[in-house]
């Protein structure tokens, strides 16, 4: 089997991961060109910037993936919400800011998202923590999408499978950003991408995507030589000019603090990984204070934007896989290539 | 470069990994009969049977690892074991016990040890949890031993290089049994195999041995395509005849259990990955209760005993990587072949 043969959309074994916050279609448009798959992360947009990005990418008459989140929304327990706010006082105190909230909110896929695909539906739909009501995923299929979604244990993956899904994204706990796990919240029997990949590809029978420390052309190799059919890629593409990483990031990528990344609750309410940074190590990655999904991130909002201004990643959501450390500037296509080895 | 040319010892690239309490030279034996590199756990080995162990070998004519651990041993905590206790003593009750304890300890490398070396000194001697004092350790290049070491996060691959050892093993967070980690004990910043492997690779001069969630061909491949120049194999050996490993962890090996493993402090007082059992699951696999490393074991030995009679694991060590269960009944000499593709 050609090892992409049964990936619609792109001539190389490559997927540019979607990274919510961190770009937007140039760079999904530069990975394509290349002979990749681009990605759009959409659990940030609203519907109208989402049938925007849209409309861009089916102008260049290629194929993408377009990725949503589909958590539940929590009801606002505003005692925890106070009690994180509490939590985080002594560092308002340090910046001179009034306890405040903001930033950008994650939303889950709704009918308004559904809505959004209908003019330009693309050629894939992926989705993280576990998959939406059973209508809208009908839906998704009536509009001529293929579905992929993402697992982080076995167990995961052959629900997902039992759903009908196209592909599984066999997320590794390398991986950078938010853990994609759904059925089991338990991190201690989380899997790592080299045993999480052999094992997807050898239970199930629809397309594996590797995912997880991944960053160059020995990775996706190793990658098809567990049996998947393509690599999706994180961490190396934020520090591609084509994305919109931030100024802060971009630092802590290229510094050696990328050497040490965990997983952590801190900055939205559900484990993702990113690199260790002062808010991580002083209340610890996994501080239960932190609230629901995605409620924790509105009260860390004004600290990150103090630090921020002042160079400092201190409030900021590093994220980034195990591997980013390996990671250099680089052009999106260039990197395209050089992962694909061509 | 040929992928095992840097090894010594061996024709193919495959390592079987030392099992302490599940293997004695019978199965080293099987796996250099068929190219790979056999290997003798010695922690819990009184110098008597290293010795006996090792003139098995040379009388073999194969090169072999021998491995050692290099823990410090703890002053005991009378305080300690007796809450230790404590916490077992409904277990105790329930299956008619009185409390009492037993069972081998884990040694650390020492002078004795040494001494044990000293008629038929191995090929290799491999270290887990660092290395030992510098005079222990240049005795062992004097009796013309190569010395190799196991890493789990960067810092401490380019620690053991700088002490001289001659091959680093990568232990991704996949791997069955203790967790070789030493400079940094936070299990929150370990990473997986693909990440790790990649990682010592790149940044390390001496050769790197990829180990954790590889089971079969695919895998062997996977680790040379991101640069170790071997692979070193636990759990596919564990259900090899030649293997000492007890009718109660090869039945949960066999079982759907088998896909489900944590790391736990719970069987002898360091991190290891098993297959999550009933003491795990009821004390947690990280229960702050258990005592310092080697000291945890003892007490949970009579329950282990009985619980073994009666065919249950609930009390035992079912050490495993994360893709144990991927795993099946084979000759070691065959699992050595096709793990090796030959």
């Amino acid at each position: 089997m050609s090892a992409h043969s049964t990936l619609p959309g792109a001539a190389l074994p490559i997927i540019q991961a979607p990274m919510a916050g961190s770009q937007d279609s140039k760079l999904a448009l530069a990975v394509a060109a290349a002979g990749g798959l681009g990605s759009i992360p959409c659990a940030m947009l609203s519907p109208a910037q989402i049938q925007a990005e849209l409309a861009v990418l089916a102008a260049s008459g290629q194929a993408f993936n377009v990725n949503f989140f589909c958590h539940q929304m929590p009801a606002p327990d505003q005692a925890r919400l106070a009690a994180w706010q509490q939590a985080l006082q002594p560092y308002y105190e340090e910046a001179g800011l009034a306890p405040a909230s903001g930033g950008a909110t994650r939303m889950p896929f709704d009918a308004l998202a559904l809505e959004a695909l209908r003019a330009h539906p693309p050629a894939i739909v992926s989705f993280h923590f576990g998959l939406p009501a059973a209508d809208l995923l009908a839906a998704v299929r009536a509009l001529g999408c293929k579905v992929w979604a993402c697992a982080t244990t076995l167990a995961e993956g052959l629900w997902l499978q039992q759903q009908g899904v196209d592909a599984v994204i066999a997320q590794g706990v390398e991986a950078g950003g938010h853990r994609g796990m759904f059925l089991d919240m338990d991190l201690q029997t989380q899997l790592g991408t080299f045993a999480l990949t052999r094992l997807l590809a050898q239970h199930l029978h629809v397309p594996v995507i590797a995912a997880g420390g991944i960053v160059d052309h020995a990775g996706v190799r190793a990658a098809l030589a567990l049996g998947a059919v393509a690599a999706q890629v994180g961490s190396a593409y934020l520090l591609t000019p084509q994305a919109n990483t931030s100024a802060t990031h971009r630092a802590a990528l290229h510094s050696a603090a990328a050497q040490e990344t965990a997983l952590t609750t801190l900055f939205s309410g559900r484990p993702a990984r990113g690199i260790v940074n002062r808010l991580m190590r002083e209340l610890g990655p996994l501080n239960p204070l932190a609230p629901a999904f995605p409620l924790a991130s509105a009260a860390l909002a004004p600290l990150r934007a103090h630090a921020e201004k002042a160079g400092r990643g201190d409030f900021s959501p590093l994220w980034a896989g195990q591997a980013a450390s390996l990671c250099r500037d680089m052009d999106a296509g260039d990197l395209t290539r050089m992962l694909a080895g061509v």
